[in-house]
């Protein structure tokens, strides 16, 4: 670690406490009395906090021919082992996946949607108790080639139809979708002509927006919508304000932060998440992805500009990547209005073949991953942990928040923390 | 000239006229009869195109100790020829005039405005047939330090009062104000601790820029009031977006367009007005630089930041000038939406001491300034023109809108031009 990294490591370690971490008083019965002065064990079972990355990997196979924005979906039959190895890291580290939802790879065909495979890849997930967010119900990003031969009203009319079929046919598994992406951008994006950005310009950014947030809320009233953006100046502010003004509902905001050009540093991402914090929402860290191999040019604007047919991770990127992600994870927990944070691709190979991953493209494990996991069920966890009982029955201790079991005499009961600060809890084993 | 610059004449021209001239069919009487089969003479007086520059030379000399955001005014005593020799050139090119209101300069001790000094100046140009443009009426730069030992409360309640009392106090004199300057960094602005950027960050964008304008627009119902900004990025569009959205009745949009480090082109220039033209408002390009020296370095972000003692003008880079002012006022011609271009400091070493006059420090005129004068008084300008009247006393051409003088036989009759396309006009010479 650097001597800066060590210094935030430090800095950042009263404020993650003090952000995400319960002091409990946990009054434990046994049928309905005190168990005083006995040994009882109490172990984390889960994080409150949401963990998050891509786990596009673990979808079915796609169809043949299907337009791709990542090479990550894998044939299960050809590669069981590997794919049960990345199964393992994954769920060491994470507890909410991301799902694509790209309508061109989508629906490349009018009237064809692939909902069957995204259903059966959310109910892998759902079954293993991973909350699921849809990415992204309106963006004009990998578009159908279909909308350029519709009418501009016709075009919102399909995509008004699209997110209510999306939304209400995942609305059992899935209950997180960002709503929109990238709308900064949305009317003036000229790398490619597509419906959504004609709509877009045709009727203004707060329309499209408000479209996308209020036929998602229809379809399903108790979703969290997200408006997410990889703008982070201050156009992406006076969007905020003018959605706020304009009346439109957000559950949170979803802040991108693809580092392809190198590692943001503990300022940039504390005005990030001082000017984005002001709106009294929930944030997100919806996209993050550092580089262990070179970093891409600071000339590119568009990160897709960047064709490279192989971009290798390196022994000195990885030991600064793992530093990197740490200080950026470390960052964002010291801040209590961050909810979640996704890793955008777990392993490299994935989206510009960019080394983003957190394990390599063979899905060995960097040192990245080994650092994340020491502190995501290391220092940030409580590992099952002897305490005595007092004599009425109580044990107190700080905790993460999440869900926790406490166990005594071949006799468990669960409870969860979910709060900051005192929290008193009461337990009976029965 | 370059060859871009001469196909971008070439490909202006018909455009230009398009957006700028009327076919006028004049019929001219003579005590009520038509004058038929004589010689008339038509000659343009004025221009409907603002032509604008600032005129902070002309006012009186300001108080001792005052602070100054350019070092522009001059004691008329002193130098009185010099300033007569400005004065020809300014009048030469411009019908359209931005006075400083800087509020930091203009009231530094609280209660004692320097509203005299500005009423004798706008009075002077206000008598010279001038019209005048305020600015601005809230800006977070430049900002008197009283207002930091007041509560945020309090610097709204003074800010409204100050535009309420500088909007009445010359309301007989200016009728357009720039509402609000720079809104979109005025939240985030770092460089100086200030009373406006602190109001800002504390109520919002939205009801800063409210405040601004319906408190202008209550002192002065029928000012042309602006929305301002130097921030081209889809931040400027997203935040006239909101201000449409929450009801704000804007008049004009203001695009700063300040090149000291090197001339847009027409392509960014035809970008711009086309993102910021979709919004049905008038357009005001309210302050244009282009350098006759060197260019300052592109790692600037805040121009403010480039601090130097001298930046002199150089030959070279006088005829590049005269070629980039050509072709930037060319291309803004002709587009029918922009109604007014303020060129930002006739002469040199005005702010940053910037190459970027017309004329030079000493007030010698530069090639650019030629330039503009061959065509805002050349081809843009109908010069005194014999024409004969047909059988029905009517003469036909093609001119520039604005005021014209018919004169025949020693008696003469204005009429105007405001509108393009065919134009009948009825004058009689009695």
């Amino acid at each position: 670690m650097t001597e800066i990294a060590a210094a935030a490591g430090q800095w950042a370690e009263e404020p993650i406490k003090k952000a995400r971490t319960a002091d409990a008083t946990v009054t434990v019965t046994a049928a309905g009395q005190p168990l005083a002065g006995k040994p009882v064990t109490v172990a984390q079972r889960s994080h409150a906090f949401l963990f998050g990355s891509t786990g596009f990997q673990f979808l079915p196979k796609g169809r043949e021919g299907e337009i791709r924005l990542t090479n990550l979906t894998i044939d299960p039959a050809e590669e069981a082992e590997k794919l049960a190895r990345l199964e393992e890291e994954w769920f060491t580290l994470f507890n909410f996946v991301t799902l694509p939802f790209y309508w061109g790879n989508f629906e490349p065909v009018r009237g064809k949607p692939d909902t069957a495979r995204l259903l059966a890849g959310a109910k892998w997930f759902a079954d293993r108790g991973i909350p699921i967010k849809g990415h992204p119900l309106c963006w004009h990003t990998v578009q159908p080639d279909w909308l350029l031969g519709l009418s501009i009203d016709e075009v919102r009319k399909a995509e008004e139809a699209r997110i209510r079929r999306e939304v209400g046919d995942f609305k059992h598994l899935i209950h997180s979708w960002d709503a929109i992406n990238e709308a900064v951008i949305m009317p003036v994006f000229d790398r490619k002509d597509n419906g959504i950005t004609r709509l877009c310009r045709a009727q203004g950014r707060l329309a499209t927006i408000r479209m996308a947030f209020e036929t998602a809320r229809g379809a399903d009233p108790t979703a969290c919508l997200l408006l997410n953006d990889f703008d982070m100046s201050t156009a992406f502010e006076c969007l905020i304000e003018a959605v706020l003004a304009a009346g439109i509902k957000v559950d949170a905001l979803g802040l991108q932060s693809h580092m392809h050009q190198g590692y943001w540093g503990e300022e940039k991402t504390l005005d990030v998440l001082e000017r984005f914090g002001r709106y009294g929402l929930p944030i997100h860290f919806t996209e993050s992805t550092i580089m262990s191999g070179h970093l891409m040019p600071p000339e590119y604007i568009d990160l897709n500009d960047y064709q490279v047919t192989e971009w290798p991770t390196t022994e000195v990127g990885e030991v600064r990547q793992a530093d990197e992600v740490v200080r950026h994870y470390k960052t964002l927990l010291s801040d209590p209005r961050v909810k979640a944070i996704t890793y955008w691709d777990m392993a490299d190979d994935g989206w510009l073949h960019a080394p983003a991953g957190l394990v390599r493209a063979d899905y060995t494990p960097k040192p990245s991953f080994e650092a994340m996991k020491s502190l995501i069920k290391g220092a940030w966890w409580l590992a099952p942990t002897e305490m005595v009982t007092d004599a009425a029955g109580r044990v107190r201790f700080n905790g993460w928040l999440g869900d926790y079991e406490l166990t005594a005499g071949g006799k468990s009961a669960t409870f969860s923390l979910d709060k900051t600060g005192a929290e008193a809890r009461a337990v009976d084993l029965a």
